[in-house]
């Protein structure tokens, strides 16, 4: 019996001139890629390029949409309702799934960004928005989820294809959530600490937390950040180690 | 027997706050309708907004594409490749779509805008760049060129279904191009005369031109604006001379 | 003796190819204009259009910043650093002054837009940072607060020039803020009551509130709004009210 | 005697969450600095921050207005009337400028950017309507023109204050002009050969052309670039080889 996991990454988030962090490297260590789609960062070329990329690598396709903040790279909660959320996310995915179809590539799933995405994954009202608009752009569009939010329950509860995601470098709370960026220990930054962790929890199903014991956690796929010479080098490890476990990366939604 | 034509209007030409013309008034007379889709106009809103409009209305819906430039309003040439304003219109087509699926709405055709327009109307590789972008995104997609183009035969020889437009108060050139805007005569202001013209155009096909004898078009819509009083008087009485004359308005991509 | 008060209103709210509202109309009825610079409306050209309208017209110029939200029309409050709310600020400002330049006219104060004029109006931190971005571009620029506001407590704290408006059109509370915009009562639309009540405090000094005996207000000028046909109206018998009652119409910052 | 040039970099290219090039390394080497005012490159923030780094380095400041055209870096030619370019150039240089005092700082000089700076280099009405508007923003800012251009020419005729820049690293025809960037040549890789041609220049005013007699040119300053690993080697090596020569780095604006 082979175990598999997927590598998701956020890429694509430059804009016009300017770029993030090295997407080429990262194309060729992930299994799966969350493009920026004109929202948070991403425009037509950036797009095309990221896309273009990602098909060489035979790397699958998520749409990565945000807020239409580009000076706040998404990270700032636009206050707007739900449904206006739910039209912004699909404007984005729209935009990206149509540059997409001019080289022939699908895209699979979406996984809402920044502010967005910790709105989705906290209020109801967003995160049902935002699946039915999902839904209604293309019924076959799975969403990844961050494990055990609101976003993941909404998506099950309306009967939409969901993943969940894991973080290999966050601290966990016994509440399932991660601990806050800004409290101490948020983030793993030893690299091998972060790769025994995540082996152990891709064992057992149980994550350690900081305030309590382990807890179960869906996991479909582990989130990597690309934007760091550190961030690239975990990421190398983390395959290393889940090769020499001989767990195999596929694209959690590689097939249909 | 009987006659029909389609009756188009560039619409949910507005921006945030920002409106521009009557597009209620508009859609209870046209019979499809192109819309802003984020270039030069438009934004989740205001699309979301006519195209539920339009939807209550019954009216075709195409996307209406055009540079990226709200404060030229997409009227000036913005230097790119042929490519780039493929994936430019394939995103605005894509993002439109989108949100008319959540009003489960079809977005039928592809007209382009302004400077976007008149380059695809005379350039060849822009023709074919712009083509190949909305058959790639969608080939059930048809395109609404101007009658006599560059655009209307490229699409023809790449085997897209192509429909063609002719104008009821602009004044044509033996050569089939319009008269510039900036020459005197280039419209038509006297709504009587544009009327006459128009019905004898559809009785004979023969358009009468400016500096020769009258000349054989394609006309599938007749394109009528919206953004003043004095165009939306012009649309009416078109409408009313249509059904004096038994010239029924359907939507050209109403079928497929 | 000649008493005197300042009309206001916030004009120059186009983009690009859109406008709001009739400004030439308001600019021959005020004697202050609050010019959009860039952030949730304008941009070159229409600010310029704009000021050469308040030159011709003698009308006194001064800047209408707000949050870079334009499809918000700057009444969301997009969540950044008091700091960097003061350089949003000072760069618009700073945009408006420089091309009023080119048409030597000056731009005489500031008064903030939507969400950012109301969170300055609450948010000491949000006022000091304003006031002292202002302060820093030209010193002689004066700050039109809400009457009784945080922002003009801060302003005079600071050694800053500093007037106040009152809104013909809208009810008070006790407390001296605004009925909200969402309570009945909260906009009087009645043009004689409010024309009646805004004499009356002119008279004395005190404003009736709908919850308690009238209040002092300070006023060195009166917001009225020109969006509307019915706003046009109002300023129209506003101002021949005034007159009736030999109060001059002057700005407030016209004299330095 | 000692002899002196001035050193000076586009800097402050970033826009929002992305950077370009090493600011704060360029910093240390230049004496003067060209930062982008929001137009192809810059907001608030950004330029906050580099105005800041400047302040602490005591390097001159100037602005580097372009086409508002973020995607395009402003290398494409937006078409607009003179008069709106300049208007354009004008609320950028006010930006900076508002922006710069809130941190004691004065900007010196303004230097068109790419496609705009072109335009300016060759067409006197452009270069009229540019010189107009920074003048009339504040009459003791200076203008950094490519030597030998219409721009320097203009600027002179209108008795505005003009210094000539020339390029290190580019190739030079015996019109003046530089060879285009397109053509073989264009470009000087080799450090110790660009630096050789910089020192004979110094020392004789006249400039080695590709297709004729070396020609004279003025020169207050010269550009480097610092958006790569070899361009800050490149200053580092000028500024040691001018060092090695007893010329004296001097922001050419530096006093007044």
């Amino acid at each position: 019996m082979t175990r598999s996991i997927d590598l998701n990454s956020d890429l694509g988030e430059g804009y016009g001139p300017w770029s993030m962090g090295d997407d080429a490297a990262m194309l060729a260590l992930v299994s799966s890629v969350n493009i920026a789609c004109g929202g948070h960062a991403g425009d037509p070329e950036t797009m095309h390029r990221t896309l273009r990329l990602a098909g060489e690598q035979g790397v699958i396709v998520g749409a990565h949409p945000g807020y239409n903040d580009r000076e706040g790279f998404g990270r700032r909660v636009i206050p707007m309702a739900p449904d206006e959320v739910g039209r912004v996310v699909a404007a984005q995915v729209g935009a990206l799934r149509a540059i997409a179809a001019t080289e022939s590539i699908e895209v699979r799933y979406v996984k809402p960004h920044g502010a967005l995405g910790n709105l989705a994954a906290a209020d109801g009202d967003v995160a049902r928005a935002l699946v039915s608009a999902i839904h209604a752009v293309d019924e076959r569009l799975a969403i990844l989820a961050i494990s055990g939010t609101m976003l993941e329950q909404v998506a099950r509860d309306q009967g939409v294809l969901v993943y969940s995601e894991i973080f290999a470098d966050r601290a966990y709370l016994a509440s399932g959530q991660l601990v806050p960026r800004t409290a101490t220990g948020a983030v793993l930054h030893d690299v091998g600490e972060a790769t025994e962790r995540l082996l152990g929890f891709l064992e057992t199903g149980l994550m350690p937390v900081i305030d309590g014991e382990p807890i179960p956690l869906d996991a479909h796929s582990i989130c990597v950040h690309g934007d760091s010479p550190g961030a690239l080098e975990m990421t190398r490890r983390i395959r290393d180690a889940l090769a020499a476990h001989d767990i195999e990366l596929v694209g959690f939604a590689a097939a249909r």
